[in-house]
């Protein structure tokens, strides 16, 4: 089966609990996103990604991307799929108009992708930095190069790389050697090798524009020496530049998307923004690939889920405790959805889509009024939600696709471990978002040591008095989490009177803090979609489960990074 | 690089902790047992693990078995390395004396196991199911079947499969199908399909013995009308029987097993034990294969620590936190192993490896005690903890092993994706091992429903006792232990009274219930290990990390099943 969108589901999130259009009517340029409107882009999106995304997922992973003669050939099915996203303008939704975009709001950019990797996380890579590249070029680039490139960008005619790992240089982009050399006429000739080049090659559009992170001749050393250079795999003539894929990654998955070597050799380019500042520009690009990598998890999610449901409501195998005898009919076993431990999985994935999906369209809603809103208090707000949220959304999220899917996989006992179901697959490639993008430990130290410890926790306090402020104490459910927010502010607060004494603190704790905040945050979640849906039992399942299986592990981190920040304390270590 | 075992890590967990030579010492048969034997056969072990059977893991993977004109071929290399196993006695090594065998503890051929399965978890799939079957013959077989197929089975000339699971009937075997007609001669003739055969077919041995789970004509429905009929690949007379491999599976991992499907037609074969009674003959089987499983899972995990410990020994990334800066020489970025997210990686994985190595062994310790013991009460005590013990740690060692290698694939960031370092290959490799045997909800269910409820906890308790008894009660973390084992009764006990109002509550709380178990008896591992190492690094690093990181899971699993007890409790829900 291919993965099938619901679109009443997001509208539902984004109507009722988000409250979205009221949010979005009151930007500029969004006047018009009504109600109506983004259930009919939904409803496309939704048939689109079913019908021209899905049906070629299965041959990207079994066939793959090969490299043929130094030039990579995607799956079949893949080329026309994207020509039909490309004709039906797709990847101009949130673009400017001005650009010959459709100047539509982030968040329902960011439901399509979402959708588009649950259905074919390979061939979605393809366009997945589109966005980004068009963001970067759009506030960094000179005038001619906007003039040369952001169209073709805008319209996804031609695709776009962030070129930034090296073989000795992942995580720590300071150790980037690949060199930027300025030539008479303004251009910069580029040399050095890269790994890890999502769509580096393929054969989806005539050209390729690169956006290359290398060394100018006079850089200082390490991160603050860096520039970005956009180097097109075709020149403005028409010839190729100097830029070779080398070989294509054997990977544990994602087989669909190819991950080049690339060889730059006196590669010719244009830089973007100044110089030396080149992290700054690819930082923009970064950011909102970071959520798309969020949404890329939760769509994965809930791609295994649709999956293990299905199944889980067709196999039979035993006696099901406290069914219903007379409810069982003929059949001398119980469906599997009616065992304890397989309704369990199922709930507390729905649980994890569910709550996850409204942080990230929230996230995506901030994004949109950071951009756009006219008031610089409200947009400065907003960004700083999406600078707190987006790592700790990356990771978790992402962390939940791997284990969750394979949650899912488990439903369907050794059937999910071969191919047939293709669930085993999810799992493959969900693993990789655990790691691009920066990897889920980089994220945790992005929020806690480079976000939340430099103003003690004031702005990550403010972020979760927001919240607080959202909730209806009367209500139990809302009161509980309106503690644990304050439980989190607390635990802030400790943390940095530690960090005093120990400035490794932070680092020891990170991935415990990012899981506390995500797991208040799905709580809040939970609250807010209670109030919108109180009588549902599509929500007050997962509702439950979240309290019974998910929320627990708050207790537990908040007590792991409590007695660490008391070692400290207790042990009187003083900083170096 | 391949995996290499430790005999001196195994030696000091046998001899320094377990005290495994006096205890089996007592044991007829065994007073020759000493340090001495155990260390050389053990060094032996390690040394023909990594010469011959760990360089052919990457070509089990990569070539994988093939299907070709109805017969499996086995990947390069693997022919040659199972012919030099059963050259050098190995499959023999528990075996009795008169049906050939070495007649060595059944502890150190788990430990060959675990190790071989570390190696390469393909090809040790082979003989994996050689001694339970061997088991299964000896006590259920006639004279006539023994004579022709024990010796055979001990030296590995043979090698045995267990023909279980059809396409309709996997954990719920009671829907078996397959039926056995009998002949005027006495012997059956076997029809039906079987899929997930392990090593259904192969090109290891002359013949295969396969053990098929059938029904007779006169068979009752359900679980209790299953016979176990021995079918050969080949007849005495050297014909081939009507067994045919009609498919391998394409699976997530483990590609160097081949996994079939089965097709009985007619085939000839023997009845093993009495009829309706094949149940009980194969579980001597199976109980065998869990605890191999686990060990599965701990070998595994142990081969990905080990990839992750050298690399994070070799690779540079930006500057750690608190490292003294003069240590660092030329250097302008710290080795990955002393960042802290890093660290916790590599040290939890270990606290998992060591202690649950621990519980393994003492549990192999205690099958040799069940089967040689004079006393009978100290057979059936020893009996009981493996009955309970075997379930916990197959499901809590999978489990461990899939997230804990994938936790080490992490450590390798983009490289841990990409074939190249083989670490991807052991997370999906890991993966089936939390499926096949029982799955790991299986596993739990047969703890805490099967085996803890029947008797209200009491046998459970009896175990729980033993652990504390060995601690010393002067020692802090002894202490802290005991107190724990003290709330495992008390929550047992719980369950119990809670499970006489709502007889579903114990499939509810199964698997928190066997985390509960699995982390505190890996809290009693890591006192004992602290008792005989008490000053080594090497073993106190993984002891701090497991308090830290590990024990916390201990308090929050506790809590969700207190709460589920109460929940029944207030809402009076009473047995149907």
């Amino acid at each position: 089966m291919n993965y099938a969108p619901r679109p009443d589901e997001a509208c539902f999130l984004l109507g009722e609990v988000l409250h979205a259009t009221s949010r979005l009517n009151a930007l500029p340029g969004f006047s018009e996103v009504d109600d109506a409107l983004q259930k009919q882009v939904l409803d496309e999106a939704a048939t689109f990604v079913a019908d021209i995304i899905a049906p070629s997922n299965r041959e990207g992973d079994e066939v793959g991307c090969r490299l043929v003669d130094g030039a990579v050939r995607t799956p079949p099915g893949f080329k026309e799929a994207y020509r039909q996203f490309v004709a039906a303008g797709w990847p101009a939704l949130s673009a400017a108009q001005e650009d010959g975009g459709q100047g539509l709001p982030t968040v329902l950019e960011a439901i399509l992708y979402e959708w588009m990797s649950a259905a074919n996380h390979g061939l979605t890579m393809a366009p997945g930095l589109l966005h980004g590249a068009y963001e970067c070029l759009r506030h960094h680039g000179s005038d001619d190069l906007k003039q040369r490139y952001l169209p073709k960008i805008a319209s996804g005619e031609w695709l776009a790389t962030m070129c930034l790992t090296e073989a000795h240089a992942g995580s720590d982009l300071g150790q980037v050697r690949t060199r930027a050399a300025l030539q008479a006429d303004g251009s910069h000739h580029v040399t050095g090798g890269k790994i890890f080049i999502s769509g580096g090659d393929h054969d989806l559009t005539d050209n390729i524009v690169h956006l290359v992170l290398c060394r100018l001749a006079d850089a200082p050393a390490g991160p603050k020496g860096l520039s970005l250079v956009l180097v097109p795999k075709r020149l403005p003539d028409g010839a190729l530049n100097t830029v070779q894929c080398e070989r294509i990654e054997e990977k544990m998955g994602l087989h669909g998307s190819p991950t080049c070597v690339l060889r730059f050799d006196d590669a010719t380019g244009w830089l973007i923004g100044e110089p030396h500042r080149g992290l700054a520009a690819m930082f923009v690009m970064m950011n909102a690939a970071r959520l798309h990598v969020a949404l890329q998890g939760i769509g994965l999610l809930d791609a295994a889920w649709q999956k293990a449901d299905t199944y889980a409501h067709d196999r039979r195998q035993m006696r099901a405790p406290g069914a219903v005898p007379t409810s069982r009919g003929a059949e001398s076993a119980d469906l599997i959805a009616e065992h304890p431990a397989i309704r369990r999985v199922l709930l507390t994935q729905r649980a994890w889509i569910d709550g996850a999906r409204l942080i990230a369209y929230r996230t995506a809603l901030q994004l949109d009024v950071a951009r756009h809103d006219a008031d610089p208090t409200v947009r400065e707000r907003a960004q700083r939600w999406c600078s707190l949220v987006t790592p700790v959304l990356k990771a978790a999220c992402t962390q939940q696709a791997f284990q969750g899917a394979s949650e899912c996989l488990q439903v369907f006992g050794g059937h999910g471990y071969v191919r047939e179901w293709g669930v085993e697959q999810i799992v493959r490639d969900a693993r990789v978002t655990m790691i691009y993008e920066g990897t889920n430990e980089i994220q945790a130290i992005d929020l806690l040591v480079r976000k939340v410890m430099p103003d003690a926790g004031a702005g990550m306090s403010r972020a979760l008095l927001e919240l607080r402020d959202e909730l209806d104490a009367s209500r139990e459910i809302d009161a509980d989490v309106q503690r644990r927010l304050a439980q989190l502010r607390y635990l802030t607060t400790t943390i940095a009177m530690s960090t005093a004494a120990d400035p490794s603190l932070p680092y020891e704790v990170a991935d415990d803090y990012l899981r506390v905040v995500m797991i208040v945050m799905l709580a809040w979640a939970w609250a807010r979609i209670g109030h919108a849906a109180p009588d549902h039992a599509r929500w007050q399942e997962p509702a439950a489960a979240f309290r019974r299986w998910v929320l627990p592990e708050f207790d537990m981190r908040l007590g792991m990074v409590k007695r660490a920040c008391e070692e400290r304390s207790a042990s009187g270590t003083v900083a170096a």
